[in-house]
């Protein structure tokens, strides 16, 4: 994902120095052996990791992010991290005279190729706004966000509703299946009727095809993210009862051993628990 | 509804005649004070009525629908029914040397009024092919399912998908509102970019706007399919965890006195669990 | 059961006559081949069924024991059935100049077989008084209800809060053995401190022993007692979120083909949703 | 809590010494101003808190009872606390040559000053047997665990069979009470027959007369205690949909501004989402 993302920037004439833990290089793009020099003299600083620990590692402490960045860039976080943690870096990059914006994205490592991701930025809005170029060679559209953890919050929100998304379809399909419809009718008439996005059509197809690897987006992944909103809805006090439901969801998947399936795998054991094999 | 479809169809050049419990009229069709008058002799008849108990009311017995059809003559049954009464119907109507043909529709009186509903039959092959020009009239799409029992099945697949959307939507802006995201800039987000269809569009707006009224579908509507759903899943062996939970949830609401409000009014409920006013 | 509770009234010196379908007879007692033989004459019929449809069947028609008791009689209906279905009988046998008295038992066939059960009557106050010799030959305690429907949903209420008990029971052995507690020392614990009751010891035990058959209460009619529980839920408008979890539960129990097991087979499931085998 | 647990020992002869946050003394015990001063010297230190940051707090850092404890001598850790935190005091005292007995409790301050609690300890197994003269005097049973985490985890346990009750009957009395049956006939019903334990006479007491105050446990700490057993349960990885569903009813209950009430308080929250003030 990281590095599609930095290929756009790359093809939009930003100049780019790239980091990552297994040393892959990108064409056109300076590579650094570390983050320190990645980062040092940079305006900005991008970080797209997969969760909490792995941002904190790459941010905080001695000869890493935080400490490298130069007082007046920006740090941008595009990963999907913890409303706490969002909080926290925009804290500690201001103690340094950086700025913090998180900028979590929705969309596939296809679609970051494209520059066509979607970018949920929040943070100072001089900061915000002085991203605008780099926004749109990575994106088709920004939606801001009023702060660095609401910005977090609200990634948070559309990726509930996605799982949300995924179990209601993992049933329905299952429903239908048992009542004997085949699974392609009735998702062509879910996408061909109230349902016409990518996401039922995409998901939906490897429900039908029963194809969950490779894994865009790793069930464990799906389970973090679920995980991620109960504890914002737990810090906000709102009872979310489909949350709830999608972590017992996941948990089971992880437990009888689906931690290499795409997140829509909850599918298969949705279609298990009916007595389907 | 049921106006709304007959005006497309007089609008398209067939020959209607129509009853309805409160003795309206429809400009260019023939009205008849008895179910009997309307039937008599026509090739098709159509209903449109809010649940089971209706279709029942109108359909069997003396003088009622069934007793009146001509041989030969087709049911096209448009209701949102059970599973277990679609295959009653068929049945029946197949004793009395007529066809049944199940055919519920996704769309609102708006879309019904342009032609513009998605229309799921189910029916013994001819039957359904047969009745290709008067679907055309209603309807911007035809998703034809195996059988009766199917259409009736596969649209309450449909439904259910809505209601986990609404729910999914209401804890989603509840969560963000609590969190200081204005609703309607979560909502832009969500529309932006993943869930870019009419129904979040729609019921996010009203759930933004918190007008519930006047109801497009009422809530006692929604909590009646819910119903439908779990029966299915119960005589089909499904567990349906999501359905569960929505059948909790819709009780709740009928339960605090929110009878009149749209089914989208489940997120004024959401709201006030958690402590929202 | 029914034999067990007939043996008690044999014992204490009742005039019993019986009918079952199986033709089975009992010591002490005459045995009619048909259910008017049986009921012809008594002042008393008793019937304990598996569910509504077996009531009504032995009930209601020709030939049946509500045709064939005489006026004055009175129905006693100690099966677990519908609140719908006693208001239904309680109506009927009002109409005929008899009474009905709705007598759910808590306990199992051993309980029964020592006159041990707990009895949970409704009807008429001189009805229900009247029995008093008959429901302490057969029971150790009642708990009178102040209706036939509310004594049918005492029970159901009964039976709620037991299915509830094997679920947690189930959740928390599953949790306990996958952290290393043994199921057995955890059992202890738990009856040893705060669950000393024989359901927790008794239920308990089969799934530590992970014995579930014979089955004393099959799985399906734990779903059964489920559903009923969610019907009264449903007509009188509480939202039951336990309740509906129980539901997908069992439905999930049964889809997996556990149909023979003891209803505390539920703890199988768990235990598979888990990941243990 | 503490303070009737120390009573208790004063009572049996033990010399006690006192520190608690409030500076509130005990009659027959030498009370210290600080930690150090009641921890030094001592053969056993016993902590009683109501969760892990205060355990903490009291047990980690300078002037702290694991820094003032002397080698060879016992922590006691009887609060209820976190399978994470149980691991790491027994880990960080085993460090510092001292032993870590994690020994939480079932009962209520009453049955402290009884000496009447039920006491599972986990540790080494030793340090255990060494301490069984206290756990004497303060309770009527111990039920060994195989280590300091595994007591944790048993605890917690039983406090989600707690919960799992206190839900189950909120619902059952929601039920009964909209159909029509006085809460108190169908508590005496359900204790009368099948479930004759203190936990549903006393938690079913207050929620018949609606007396949820003063709190003997309070309604956050349950809360708490449910994020602990759903924090292991994600460790272990154990699909638990009736703690799921009690974190969500704990959540409203917390979010509608019930904090103060004892945690049998959702009865409350059950009764509103059913209509009923």
């Amino acid at each position: 994902m990281g590095r599609a993302m930095a290929a756009s920037l790359v093809a939009h004439g930003f100049e780019v120095r790239t980091w990552n833990r297994s040393g892959g290089k990108l064409d056109g793009a300076e590579s650094s052996p570390t983050i320190e020099g990645a980062v040092r003299g940079a305006d900005v600083a991008i970080t797209m990791l997969s969760e909490d620990s792995a941002v904190r590692a790459v941010t905080l402490g001695e000869g890493k992010l935080r400490a490298s960045l130069k007082p007046g860039a920006t740090h941008v976080g595009m990963s999907t991290i913890s409303v706490a943690l969002a909080s926290e870096l925009a804290a500690l990059h201001e103690e340094s005279g950086q700025h913090y914006v998180n900028a979590p994205v929705f969309g596939r490592p296809d679609m970051a190729a494209a520059g066509k991701l979607f970018i949920i930025p929040g943070g100072p809005p001089e900061s915000v706004t002085a991203l605008d170029s780099l926004f749109k060679a990575m994106g088709q559209g920004t939606f801001p966000m009023p702060s660095a953890p609401h910005s977090a919050l609200a990634k948070l929100c559309g990726n509930f509703m996605l799982a949300s998304t995924l179990e209601a379809l993992a049933e329905t399909l299952t429903l239908g299946e048992k009542g004997g419809i085949p699974p392609a009718t009735l998702l062509q008439m879910l996408t061909g009727t109230l349902f016409n996005i990518p996401v039922v059509h995409g998901y939906g197809g490897m429900m039908v095809r029963q194809e969950f690897t490779p894994a865009g987006f790793a069930l464990p992944l799906g389970l973090k993210d679920v995980k991620l909103v109960l504890a914002a809805a737990d810090g906000l006090e709102v009872p979310m009862p489909f949350a709830e439901q999608l972590r017992s969801r996941f948990i089971e998947a992880v437990a009888q051993g689906h931690q290499d399936l795409d997140w829509s795998g909850i599918a298969l054991v949705a279609r298990e628990s009916a007595g389907l094999r």
